[in-house]
């Protein structure tokens, strides 16, 4: 790529709806320069997508625009963070005008929504992979962590899950509400920051269910008991592991315990606490679910409603496996 | 990759020397948590290194690892601040764990020596991509910024320039001081702080100094006259020119001029500050040499000390461009 091609490139990232007050200089400069309110922590985070690997050659560019912001907003949101701030590093193959707009038109969308600013990044040429950055303040002190869960509190979790790996299981023959769980999954930020003072531990489900309620549990050494009649499920889901092929019917339990992709929030709440949780999130469009309980005997154990124990064949998946 | 793998690459990132008390949360959960101090901006920017594009397959990865730090700390020396916490995104294409050592042996040595606290990031798999976020802190309104040079300004860098140009040009007829420049190159952090109240605009070297100079006069359109005889040399460097070969002695302009990656700052000062700066930079290692001054007329003018014109090949090296 020339030099003329970077200086176009910069220009699909300088036009961005969003100007923060506190961005005192933003992309231009050798640096950024920011203003982190008073009493606020600043919340960082930083995920990477890369090609082959996190998104098939097929994703559209602007789905790949608005996940590589969106995984990162899901972690701000499993903090419990309000979003301010972003930064880029993408590295192209090669200069495609039309590529290019549509994953600005991606990022932008998503970051405008969340009144998130980009303020800086690097754009370079090799192998297609997007770093982002987002950056997100919290009141002192009151940032959701993974430690904190207790032997009593209650097992929630946003949303539905097994969307994102039923579609990916799929691929073509998805429906359009499974493909959009895939490439378009929404940072939960508003039940984030609903759950401030209320959740005792909270983390995103980016790698299936088993695998991230687990990172709640390991600290402390403790365990959970999960109904899996009560995981919640889309439309979309139901009515594609009805349909006859690869999507069959023993998916209904094992993708929302072991697939990956969903960016739904997992949480625990002490009891006294559940009512205004569930009233909370329950005005939210994702709503949340009651899957269970946190126990002192450490391991997750798994049982459908009527008592019978339930064997989970994976436990979670690991993108980053060679497959 | 497996996931084990992973855990293990995840273990060279959390042993680190340096633990920061404005660290709240660092590495481990879904994000990280931090305080920046009251009265000081926050000053952030990210740079990616390819293999292949920005540094070649020999080069040892101790410096690799340097070098995605240096590049970002670079940044913050030329706005004036004092870094503080660094994030990590690496893709890597396999598990080779003496090259994850010296990788992190690399990286680590540069953050201690700078106080710089690792506080999360991500390790992908893919083609070998280094991703680095720094972030620093300077008090409200005192940053160095690339605008604000005035005409009668005297121009100034850091160090010697065109060392890693003839490295790179001589790749392994190099000598030792000359690829040590390339593969491991020092952040003007010192240099920066030193400047805080004197410098009227700062950017770092990494371009070339006339494209890089070239930025701090287009937001004012103003032009500069620079003397060639003043380029400061490094001894390595007028050694390596002497000699027969492809580092001939046309090297001797047109590399401090047009080559990237040395990382010195290039600054411009008011004539009744330079005294002062002068000798703040002189007590330095790197010290700082007088090339030109700031002129009303837009464009870059080179001279010979005896008055001649002089003509530069090329206006800067553009890593983007394939050769």
């Amino acid at each position: 790529m020339s030099g003329d091609e970077f200086d176009i490139i910069s220009q699909h990232f300088t036009r961005q709806p969003v100007a923060r007050e506190d961005v005192l200089l933003g992309v231009g400069d050798d640096a950024a320069l920011l203003l982190v309110p008073a009493g606020a922590e600043l919340v960082v985070c930083m995920d990477t997508l890369v090609a082959g690997v996190h998104f098939s050659a097929d994703t559209p560019a602007a789905a790949i625009g608005h996940k590589a912001l969106a995984v990162n907003l899901s972690d701000l949101a499993a903090m419990g963070a309000e979003p301010a701030w972003a930064t880029l590093a993408l590295t192209l193959p090669e200069y495609h005008p039309v590529w290019l707009a549509d994953f600005a038109r991606g990022f932008f969308a998503l970051a405008d929504h969340y009144h998130v600013q980009l303020v800086g990044g690097d754009t370079t040429h090799g192998p297609l992979t997007v770093t982002v950055q987002t950056h997100g303040f919290i009141r002192n002190g009151k940032a959701l962590r993974r430690t904190g869960a207790q032997p009593g509190d209650r097992i929630y979790v946003t949303g539905t899950l097994g969307d994102a790996g039923l579609a990916l299981q799929l691929r073509t023959a998805a429906n359009e509400g499974l493909r959009k769980r895939l490439d378009y999954p929404q940072p939960r930020i508003e039940a984030g920051l609903a759950l401030r003072k209320h959740a005792s531990a909270v983390i995103d489900v980016s790698d299936g269910l088993l695998a991230d309620l687990g990172h709640l549990l390991e600290g402390d050494d403790l365990g959970a008991r999960i109904d899996i009649d009560a995981l919640p499920h889309s439309q979309a889901f139901l009515e594609a592991i009805e349909q006859p092929g690869p999507g069959a019917r023993p998916a209904k339990y094992e993708l929302p315990l072991s697939a990956g992709d969903d960016y739904e929030l997992c949480f625990t709440v002490p009891p006294p606490q559940c009512a205004e949780v569930e009233q909370r999130l329950g005005g939210l469009a994702c709503g949340c679910t009651a899957i269970g309980v946190i126990e002192q005997v450490p391991g997750i154990r798994c049982h459908y409603r009527d008592g019978r124990d339930y064997q989970p064949v994976s436990r979670g998946y690991l993108h980053f496996v060679d497959e």
